[in-house]
């Protein structure tokens, strides 16, 4: 027996007690080709005993390539679920986020058909139907969701995400039950509503971030439910991101202009609610507000990370709204575990399709921060692809909050180093090689040199600042001379309201492939279009 | 006296009657430099004889670039109003979108600083003072509205649109009023409310299109109103755009669409709430919803335009919301006042940031219909400048409606013709010259060719279904090639989740610039980076 409560406690409707087996029993129900929802965004609250059980069972039996799916999940689930399955050959296509460097690879190998998409706009797909149109009954085959428990009426308590298991439960006849017993129940910390399709769709009506609209289980009919299956297995989470001298230069901007703002009268004092994405700049963000000046502060967001835990510590937090708890494995859900009275009450998990709503985070003012791959001139964005093709993890909820917030920032180091130039590659380009996100959605850009305010700029005035505020010293004068060349040659041609030169736009990028850094002799080019 | 009634009718507070004065009496109150709001969207309800009133002024005066002014308007006005002040070099900056030979002139040559915004965006960021920030008040200067009529407490009646007005009220202290008496009162046609800046933003509860969460005027303290001056000037809307047999395919390939969805279940019998941008193939969707089978239909949008007319005529449109009435002068707007009452219980105008909002977009679940100036095979679109570099028009609310739609759509001719070659420009190219929507907004692209139905399809699928189904015939095998030639070069490198090849990507682009057309003998490119 389990020091969180037996299975018996947590399946309170008794009738589903028929339906406990082991994991290795629930491999008859997959067949190859099969469409499948998971519970889990951004490894947290994903299922665990059966996709492991399954990928033992392809491993021991040589069925790599011949047992595959499509995964439609809320986000990233952890590496020993996804990443192993790749690894497999067990996944033909992957919907909208993943992480794992064997997902990543078979993905730009195109061995993996993946597809990244808006996460809000992703669950309501889903919902509506369109990832299924093509299969014969229109819907998924299969669903594996973990949960702290089956209410008496067969509804459900998610454990630590959300993720889109409203819109599963829309689409999907034969469901699979992980109970989770290997940690506390998550029972009375969720918000959950399963929106409606238009024109029936409810009003979302959240006003401030604590605020909640729905229940505390989601109603699950039990004569869909075709497994129970007891876990004990936490989540992988992700692994403390650690601050460094360019995420603290990088937070302390971002402290400095919140404080500017509040002066001025644009910002309240306790600022509006934070969406911040993942990772050390996330972090140091996070951590940067910990130690500052303003208080009451509120969180509408989609992942908290373990500095959210100080930030609580701090007192400076008075809610936070969220679609995952993503903690890492070791020290973050322990220490939430142990001091859960401290925080449970203060934080509010909802599905996907709500905590990533334009709705809420236009109505409440979030102040959007994400980091990007590379930005360019003119405060085009690149979230997904490095050098324009090769796909990390996918666009996330990114765009949900940097086109619905109040504040639309997105924070990166000026440089990065290649393999043999420290500051190689410039995160400040003529042009980004993918656009996530365009000029029309991003209010300040943020580097360790600075923070560039573009908020009522004209595009060739956007460049200049985003030069001279957030650009590596090493590439200044770099791509001033860029803007000045191309900005000659438009306006000479009346063409120059947003100056660009095609045949040399990616010209840094095609120097990083060929010779290893983004650093450039002259802006010269020789180009032979060989059509003679 | 006017046949609509006189100018005192119209103006009810009676205090404001002392405030009455010619156009040419306000001309004292601008000075150089000044930032400006005007109401007006797509040329419907802007100011007329105050700005017509300053450009004589200052063409009498020789004042050409010493009388120049920052103008902040929802959307475009009327030819003789912003054309012509860019004309006589009036305009030092221009937010967010606009129409005029001379404007746009200004702009591409670098006279004019122009940015443009998401609609939706662009009222609520002017609202928290983002656009003034850095004057010395943080406000607006001065506003001219145009109104059908001011209340007895001082609030005021819009005309044909209700653009930004709420937002200019918020932060702008000086008031011109223009009293239209040359049309009808639109009194009762508007939906209006002034948002609350966050935290304290409401709830936009609109759950079907024709709701109304507001009233039929807006507060305007009379204390800030320093001018009233009466006008008979009407708008100088669009001409009516004709429809051919390219967008006629296109309406077409959009109704057989509608008609699967229906018959699959995944739309209502009367669709959802329509959007459709202006032009002729705007035009050809909403006639051919009227010959067409679907009945009870609503409309949700931005604009409405001559052919909506129609479409409430066919007996199958029940309801409208726009954020404007942009008729043709002729013969929209006469037809218009001569059945009013067939038409303006039906129509309900509101403010850009209701009209636009996320919120009612998403919940009532709109069908998205814009058209882009090229779109790439992964599905990103251009909907401002031309070869990357040129303004058109601007981005208006393409991205408010397409990123929160039901169904997102973009259709545009499969070619145009360049000076040479009459299929010489292909709407689908390798990638767009410039990114106002990524591919994680657009699921289906029609051409005259077909419609390429891209949900649930990864990047590579979604490039050979565009290729197949929406390039012209010319372009088809060149596109493919390009395909196969950077689908093998990226996957051999293991970079290959969406293949581009940067050395030729805008090889059409530029061999339109060389040679007057898009086709190309062959892909071959030798490029000398000239480092050496």
């Amino acid at each position: 027996m389990s020091e969180y409560g037996t299975l018996q406690d947590r399946v309170q409707c008794k009738q589903l007690l028929n339906k406990v087996m082991a994991p290795e029993q629930t491999i008859e129900f997959f067949k190859n080709g099969m469409n499948l929802g998971w519970s889990g965004f951004t490894p947290a609250g994903y299922p665990k005993v059966v996709p492991i059980a399954l990928a033992d069972h392809v491993e021991k039996n040589n069925l790599q390539g011949k047992l595959k799916f499509n995964l439609f999940i809320g986000a990233s689930v952890g590496a020993e679920t996804e990443d192993r399955w790749a690894t497999l050959d067990m996944i033909d296509r992957r919907w909208p986020y993943q992480t794992g460097k064997n997902i990543a690879a078979g993905i730009n190998a195109g061995r993996i058909r993946m597809g990244d998409k808006h996460l809000s706009l992703f669950a309501q797909d889903l919902g509506y139907g369109f990832y299924t149109k093509d299969s014969e009954s229109g819907k998924l085959d299969l669903a594996i969701i973990e949960v702290s428990a089956i209410k008496e009426d067969g509804s459900i308590v998610p454990t630590s995400s959300c993720g889109v298991i409203p819109e599963i439960l829309m689409i999907c006849d034969r469901i699979i039950l992980e109970v989770n017993t290997g940690q506390p129940s998550f029972e009375g910390i969720h918000d959950l509503l399963t929106p409606l399709t238009p024109p029936n769709r409810q009003i979302f009506g959240i006003t401030h971030a604590g605020e909640r609209i729905g229940s505390t289980s989601i109603p699950c009919d039990p004569s869909k439910v075709i497994a129970v299956v007891e876990s004990k297995l936490r989540d992988q989470g992700r692994a403390f991101a650690e601050q460094d001298d360019t995420s603290e230069a990088i937070a302390n901007h971002i402290i400095d202009f919140f404080t500017t703002e509040v002066k001025a009268g644009r910002l309240p004092k306790n600022l509006l609610p934070i969406q911040s994405g993942v990772g050390s700049i996330a972090n140091a963000v996070i951590g940067g507000l910990a130690k500052g000046p303003f208080k009451n502060l509120t969180v509408y967001t989609e992942v908290l990370q373990d500095t959210m835990l100080d930030l609580f510590d701090s007192g400076k937090l008075d809610a936070a709204s969220s679609c995952s708890l993503s903690l890492s494995a070791s020290p973050g859900f322990p220490r939430f575990f142990e001091n859960m009275d401290k925080y449970f009450d203060k934080i509010t998990l909802r599905p996907l399709s709500i905590s990533n709503a334009p709705e809420p985070i236009r109505r409440l003012g979030c102040i959007a921060m994400n980091t990007p791959v590379e930005i360019d001139i003119f405060a085009h964005a690149n979230s997904t692809l490095v050098g324009g093709t090769r796909m990390i993890n996918g666009l996330g909820g990114s765009g949900d909050f940097l086109r619905n917030g109040f504040l639309k920032m997105m924070h990166t180091p000026s440089s990065r180093p290649s393999k043999t130039d420290p500051t190689g590659i410039s995160c400040v380009v003529p042009h980004c090689s993918h656009i996530d996100h365009t000029e029309h959605d991003l209010d300040c850009v943020i580097t360790e040199q600075g923070l560039a305010d573009l908020r009522g700029l004209a595009p060739k005035e956007r460049a200049r600042r985003i030069i001279e505020k957030c650009a590596h010293p090493d590439y200044k004068a770099q791509l001033t001379e860029y803007l000045n060349i191309a900005e000659k040659d438009c306006l000479a041609r009346k063409v120059g309201h947003e100056p660009q030169l095609w045949d040399r736009a990616f010209k840094m990028h095609l120097n990083l492939e060929k010779n290893g850094t983004m650093k450039l002799k002259n802006w010269d080019v020789k180009i032979d279009l060989c059509e003679d």
